[in-house]
């Protein structure tokens, strides 16, 4: 892992979903690499239009063909994990030399693009991101010091450096690991903690909002994001999704059961180690 | 409810426990009311005499007796749920007229008072604070705009207004109902909260914690706090606790049960319902 950023080595790149995470990719090259082409690519030419008028892209397309990408560009699909295999392969076969997503799940999208031989895709994962949406709220410092997770699984040692090399442009530093061993993580990290967010907030009727503080406010701010991209996510990630689950009801059920007991050793016991370790993120 | 603050009509104040919590009640009554008499009461005499030059007291006493506490003085327990009835018993012996507390819980402090036959003592539960403690973070501001929930049992309507307007003269807007439903709801919008955050926390490891992003951060930040004052608060409020952990359970397996059957819809349905309800708190 390293935080070191360098000199971009690309002449295009092409964005497919221009929302917030492709228009902060958008921002973060445009600011930083002026002469770069970036290529917007999404359904709606007025949005798209409104991106380029706003200066996070050079030029943009609804329709992906060889005539409107330049042969050889470096292309970022930033689309829901669904929506991913479709996107990437149409730019593939429009002369995108090397493709990579952003999506924060990696088997699906990497097995089913190995599966058709698409040799030219590489996964990736900024981890970087908000509850926010739109590339109005898009930040050309978004990955700047945030890790980005890049998962090859049959791609060459030139792939891996160059889709490595463009993360670490726009800020980001990076680790490889397998598509899975990504989603058994991330399934703790950020999957787990947006179901536990969710419920937490499904236990609170309206009216007792009044009595929420500032506790309740951050533990449950993510449970905010779109119905339809978090549950494409967790079934995307599904086994994985249900381990982790297991894992915190078991410790959900240690601290009723401790409770029933009136254990206050065993409840002190449970809270401090998650304490101990939360203390430990800066 | 209201948020009119006003004058306030006590010349002594006496804080028992100037932590966090009692030294912004200090601050906030020392910066409005410059008059008012701030008399803090705690074990150690460096620490309260520190507060002192901090501007945080007029005066300070690690004895509670009559002859300190200046007679018809309101009182405030600054102190975890289960030292606060001995500390309040002490000060209506000592000549407060009036004593509440500062607790997140309040069946067990304001059954056990009205026991004793303690009819000076009122409950209430200033809903604010932060993972910080000790006077050094004390926040002048921190109760502006926050709501305190006041918990009669048996007392009186002129002690009810005299500690309703006490809590609006530094800045909260107050509102009364009993001690059980008090602990009813906290269950469900902070206790249970906390013990959530503490579960995502402890579902991962340390050498995880590099692919942690906001969400996990925010989800979990209330983890980090006390596990001895945690543990006390939980014990003291087990029986809604339980039932707000279950209620966490049911909708959690809920979860897992869609994702096992890969059932998109129910998790859009799960999510979208939590959604809502989290985006109408501003």
């Amino acid at each position: 892992m390293s935080e070191d950023s360098g000199e971009l080595q690309e002449h295009s790149i092409v964005i497919v979903g221009v929302g917030l995470i492709g228009g902060s990719i958008a921002a973060a090259v445009r600011r930083r690499f002026p002469r770069v082409n970036v290529i917007g690519v999404g359904r709606n030419s007025d949005r798209l239009k409104a991106a380029r008028d706003a200066c996070l892209l050079t030029s943009y397309t609804t329709d992906v063909t060889a005539e409107l990408i330049p042969s050889g560009s470096f292309g970022i699909v930033c689309l829901p994990v669904d929506q991913i295999t479709a996107a990437a392969m149409s730019l593939l076969e429009s002369g995108c030399s090397l493709v990579t997503d952003a999506g924060s799940v990696k088997s699906s999208v990497c097995d089913a693009l190995a599966e058709h031989s698409a040799s030219g895709f590489i996964g990736s994962h900024p981890i970087a991101g908000s509850e926010h949406s739109g590339f109005e709220h898009a930040d050309a410092d978004l990955f700047v010091n945030r890790l980005c997770v890049v998962t090859p699984l049959e791609n060459s040692a030139e792939q891996i450096d160059r889709t490595t090399r463009f993360w670490k442009s726009i800020g980001c530093s990076v680790q490889t690991m397998s598509p899975s061993e990504h989603d058994r993580i991330l399934a703790l990290t950020s999957h787990l903690p947006h179901i536990m967010a969710s419920v937490t907030a499904s236990c609170v009727s309206a009216e007792l909002l009044p009595f929420a503080g500032t506790g309740f406010r951050d533990t449950t701010r993510i449970a905010a994001g779109s119905a339809s991209l978090w549950a494409s996510i967790l079934i995307d990630n599904a086994p994985h999704c249900i381990a982790a689950i297991k894992s915190a009801e078991s410790q959900l059920a240690a601290f009723r059961k401790a409770l029933e007991a009136e254990d206050s050793a065993e409840i002190e016991q449970l809270w401090g180690a998650a304490s101990e370790l939360r203390k430990t993120l800066k």
